[in-house]
């Protein structure tokens, strides 16, 4: 497989399948999914659930599918509530899901003053306990780590993790880039995932796969996920090609990783440099910046429309839009060269208006 | 009808009818309101969608029936979202009705600060009006007048209005408490509600009828409401006994709302004299006060559970609970004297504890 | 209270209340019923539950709520489904509350050749206890009785009850008209009720209560209910009067069931006189009837819509149509004198076409 | 790619890729499906519009997928319904899915006496058309080709076809093995497709591509799809090399379909001769048998799960189960001599028992 030429800093979402992990991903056995009879699906299941401490695990297309094929399978008997971050992937960019899904009510909720993460005592604060006829009382708290690339300390997760379970209350980890936070910070995936009733972990943003994210949970969870899974059209067949493309991916690409936050950081800082301001630190594969105090030649205000335009003429793909804010993202196909014409090509236009 | 005597100061939907109310109440005619057949129940909503300036009205068990089957009535085609007030009615007190009865994903908001009602620039900001496939574009605003006792200023919901209709998106009022606003402002029901595509108004707070809540809007929305009240177990048969307790309390009961507003005042001002911090200015019937600095003789914190159970000893009820900070709800059947006496036993609590 | 004069033979639902009803209703006592502090409602729910063997009983607005209710608090986590009679007024005449409020799947099955209601086998063939993931579980069984009037047997019912609750599936009864079937067999409404984990009862069929249907279960499942009721918007405030009402009824109409359903007799046996052919034997209080072999002079085929305008000029209601078959409704509001005279007209209408 | 060593007449979804497919799969580019920019995935759609006759396509994981987001598409404002056939996988295999996405309630309706599908006047006496309050409005009507292997005939498709849309209702159509048909009576894929305003397409059944289903409809139709299938999390990426595999069964296997229709036709013909009784003439790649008349040596009865012990033993997979009858599927991965060896050793057991 190939894709077309160019640099695409506009998700992780974007890697195709090198030819490496194409000839591998041909030499799989298959079978069918939806009698669970896929001996390439089942050896990434085994392996998920090991590597996380749960009992099983299932594989599904996406990290939409994984995340609201989790919420819906936890909430019990409505009404019902679920509380996240506002700007969390599950309420923002998931299409409403969560009460498309569930008819659930959600309580999206910031981080406090000083803050880049939920903590215990907002979470607490916002959790509905009591069943008064006129709420809807909080059956699910979803943490997402990374969030924009950004870390969610684990004392902080344990203490969320404790008071969330000890109200009954169950946690569901949105956990598509964990493995950045992981390799980050060199806390194993497992003990993140132990916090967690259950984890989505995606095959298919840094790590490479073309298609796939993985949920993990008890037993009795990942059968009732299952039956949600067949409901929302997500019962595949062979698709162990896909889970073979995932193994691959976390023996092959899941070093890589640590280049991705090094390029991160050269990026940040060469962005810094060149008058860009960060909305914060990168941690991780992203970088988010605004550019409303670059001064373009002839004075013309900086966005992201004009910026995409000049670096799409040097192959570098990024999101446009009239706003002065905007991200760039690592991954394994953008190779150091790629950070070094982006920062270059950046300099120039700044300086030149070309 | 009688209800057991005692100063309820918890809301303004505890009121009983009157024995004038009863006796008016069983003079009307009756019929079928499935089959469209009730008499009282069809003059009802003549007038008013007489009063309020639109096509037609439909007559429901409550507030939360009038506003869950117009939420439910103006959603077309899934995915979609609702913007609303944060501490709206139909998002916290209504147990996620717009979630469960929908699936439609809400964005409850915040005023921007030094504001107690939200703005149309607010409302711009978190409406959603691309179709893009990770939204769920906003298909409606809520605006609640009053809220928590508040008036929303006209000028900003003609802004808002005009801002969200030239969106292509709906607009719903919960005028639960409307006639409290139209009281205290002068500004007539019918200017408040030509700004908005559907009205709820509540018979059975301020106004003091039993039962019932009436929805106002165009012909093919109240058609479409009809058939939404049906499946929610609305389509009650002779409730003209109900709609006549409504007809009385308009013409009976809405004269009194301005002294309810006299009576919040003069609480709000005794309160503050006795050591209280108001929440904010009471605009209508409703007083929000906060005790955390009222010092009790002997040193004990103030609480809503020690000051309730005080006040039960005099005939009076508010809510309990171990905050500090509580409401007081005027209505026609709280007088003078039941205020007067609220404050004379508070400000002896306070002095002797007793 | 007064309706306009008419005898309605539509339905049971369309009596109004007498004048000494009126007169009672108003005596009670009235509270807040979603503080769950009205005492009439208190009461009449203390009555129901006792009546009916069950620990708790929730008073709603309408017979189809007290069911949807019942329905949506009794399934548990999705997917799920639901058999119920292909007739049942829950699947045809609820505008698909089931699938609406609970996505839940229906399976609507018809009675084996020779029987008029289900029976325990062919029950036993349509519920789905397999938790394969292509299959949505069966959680709820509903029978209905009377349906279109005819009685379920006792026997039956039991067989069905030991059968379902084996599987660990709950059932309930629609027992909007359960009264009419009581009073005709002489079993008790405990005996009936005792095979059912919830029964809705309607106050305002044949019992002639203005508006009003009360559910009854267990403790659980009815503090379950209320909720449920909550968000359906059918939390109402004052309603005692019209629990009252409901207490009056059964006092003073439940006994006039008798005569109702020997006015059905009297009814299809003369309209078997002239022609018409039963649907089937009237058990209680409605005939079903087709008219497609009788002769109209003229040569005209019978209809509805030319019996009903025929009625019509009599003072006598029905429902019209094109098509040959109708139905007769008796309650406490058609005197024999209007069963007299619906016959007379009938039968000078088919003789003379006048 | 290889699969373990059996012959698998469960079910068509059971092919594994070939060697040759594999090899071509790898060739395809690939891009991110989300943003439209997977060329393979976008030749494919092109291709199914073109070969259907509509105007866009929709790539998806699973044909309950490709069903389900269709259904949730076309359904525009609730209360609504569903019409299909009872027997119908949207109504029995697909979890609910209908009722759980929509909230729509589904009159499922079985064919008159004397046929094996659905008539236009059975579907016309099942609509609902008329909007009164009771009722769910028939909003969709699907259809299925085949259904359990039997072919639709298309002169009544284009009745039923013209008769839902004179009353603007959509139709959906089903069309997983819609290739069997086409293939056996000749009659074009856009000649059935033009009839629907949506059809359901399966690439992973007798057409043997591993994973993959294409929904077909106008531009809007199929952009709102798309919507919902991100809702679903059926948003994939980099799937392109699962297009392809449908783009080479298309080209490869296709032609196989009508020696898989002579094999069934053999199974059949072989059966019967052995005293199996056919449920239905095999029209296309399906042997539905009951065994109920075979006489086992030892005087036991025959059931499915000890003709499938048995078949096992000789590498043969069939569904097991305690009834008597059973199903045989056949596709491009059963040859000639597993047909004969199927045959052969149910012959041998009849006789000697083993």
């Amino acid at each position: 497989m190939q894709s077309r030429a160019h640099y695409d800093f506009r998700s992780d979402t974007v890697t195709v399948p090198t030819k490496e992990m194409a000839l591998d991903m041909i030499q799989c056995e298959v079978g069918d999914d939806v009698f669970e009879e896929d001996p390439t699906i089942n050896a990434l299941q085994d392996y998920m659930a090991d590597i996380t401490g749960h009992e099983a695990a299932l594989f599904c297309a996406t990290a939409t599918m994984t995340n609201q094929v989790a919420i819906r399978s936890h909430l019990q008997v409505p009404p019902y509530s679920v509380v996240c971050d506002r700007r969390a992937h599950v309420f923002r960019y998931e299409a409403g899901g969560i009460s498309f899904h569930s008819g659930a009510a959600v309580n999206p909720v910031l981080p406090k003053e000083g803050y880049h993460h939920l903590t215990a005592d907002v979470i607490e604060a916002n959790m509905v306990l009591d069943d008064d006829v006129h709420f809807a009382p909080t059956q699910l708290v979803c943490i997402e780590n990374t969030l924009n690339g950004e870390i969610f300390p684990l004392d902080e997760i344990k203490k969320i993790s404790q008071l969330v379970r000890s109200k009954g209350v169950r946690i569901h980890l949105d956990g598509a880039r964990l493995w950045n936070a992981s390799v980050a910070t060199g806390i194993s995936i497992k003990e993140y995932c132990q916090q967690f009733d259950s984890v989505s972990l995606c095959l298919s943003k840094g790590l490479g796969a073309p298609v796939g994210s993985v949920l993990v949970g008890s037993k009795t969870f990942i059968k009732k996920a299952r039956h949600i899974r067949k409901v929302f059209g997500g019962g595949w067949r062979q698709a162990g090609i896909l889970a073979r493309a995932g193994l691959y991916a976390i023996e092959h690409h899941l070093p890589n990783l640590k280049r991705d936050h090094e390029h991160a950081k050269i990026l940040a800082n060469g962005l810094v440099e060149l008058g860009f301001v960060l909305v914060h630190q990168p941690h991780t594969n992203m970088v988010f910046f605004d550019g409303k105090n670059v001064k373009l030649p002839g004075g013309d205000g900086f966005t992201m429309e004009k910026y995409s335009a000049m670096l799409a003429r040097h192959g570098i793909k990024v999101f446009g839009g009239e706003t002065s804010s905007g991200r760039l993202v690592l991954h394994h196909q953008i190779p150091t060269e790629a950070v070094e014409l982006l920062l270059r090509v950046t300099r120039e236009w700044i300086q030149t208006g070309n």
